[in-house]
């Protein structure tokens, strides 16, 4: 099992937008959903992806995805600004789930139980960790993880890096989900 | 410098389409332009993405984006569908150009000069693979490289693989990139 978790510092809340853009870059969280969650023609069963918003008009709200029980998807914008739209507005869609928890319920609601590691350029290369098995992968969006999420998910978990270059979020779930693939093979 | 070249089966060759989805597949152009070109806030100036568009009314049309010179863009479908239409209806944009050209024109103009490597999951290994500079990273889209496409591309280049897994072509073009900017590094 691999589970991320985006900090989205604007997502909005409620469904009330017309363009993912507007909705506080709502579109770099159905970026990193696909990137989280999509093989070629397949689903990623053994991956849950999670958004914290924290945009209006009412932050935060936890969107969990389980890949266990998705179904109904495409990978294009179109598709998943219509599947947000309606479970932002109360409706539901297999395998997605909305609640009023924090980032800080989240992560202690993992601690313990897996081993959380914070995606930052400052941080141990992840080529020189040994990553433990079920980790969760905390990750910030454009704007970038807020210090005082960074410092609580540090109290659980620790900094790892993936080198010098400022990736997109998406394109950071993409290497990650890549390389853990890689290790389980080798 | 590295080139990237995604042939799109399907992918319409005017400007006549409501949503990407519809339009052969555009959806899926977009999200490799931007695994391609895009780092977070920065876009990756050496960098070339070339789409090979099959699809009707008039295909092939080959669409080159340079990010040397590539500007006012942002990663969201929204704003990639806009673009599209410009130039696939005779507009231009900076950084970008649309020809009639072919795949096997493409890859011969390459050939020679850079090398060709087919990504394809029976491939050599990328970890095995000692990659030359300039690599030219042939992919195909979700429906995967016509058969005498690849057997073109053969005569002047070489299979690779990521890996076991069937990547999205978006995926496998982030993690290539990643791969890039590691070896470089190290």
């Amino acid at each position: 099992m691999r589970e991320f978790v985006l900090y989205s510092r604007k997502g909005r809340t409620d469904a009330h937008f017309t363009e993912l853009t507007e909705a506080g870059r709502l579109d770099v969280v159905c970026e990193c959903i696909v990137a989280s969650l999509f093989l070629s023609h397949g689903i990623r069963r053994n991956v849950t992806f999670n958004a914290l918003l924290s945009g209006p008009p009412s932050p935060p709200l936890h969107l969990e995805i389980d890949g266990a029980s998705l179904k109904d998807v495409r990978t294009d914008q179109g598709t998943w600004e219509r599947i947000l739209k309606k479970v932002l507005s109360g409706g539901s869609h297999p395998g997605m789930s909305v609640s009023k928890n924090s980032f800080e319920t989240l992560l202690k609601s993992r601690a313990g139980e897996k081993p959380i590691y914070v995606m930052e350029e400052g941080g141990r290369d992840i080529f020189e960790t040994d990553l433990r098995k079920n980790p969760v992968f905390v990750l910030g969006d454009h704007i970038g993880l807020p210090k005082a999420a960074e410092v609580f998910a540090l109290r659980f978990g620790e900094k790892i890096s993936l080198g010098k270059q400022p990736y997109l979020a998406a394109s950071c779930i993409s290497v990650l989900n890549y390389l853990m693939d890689r290790r389980a093979m080798v």
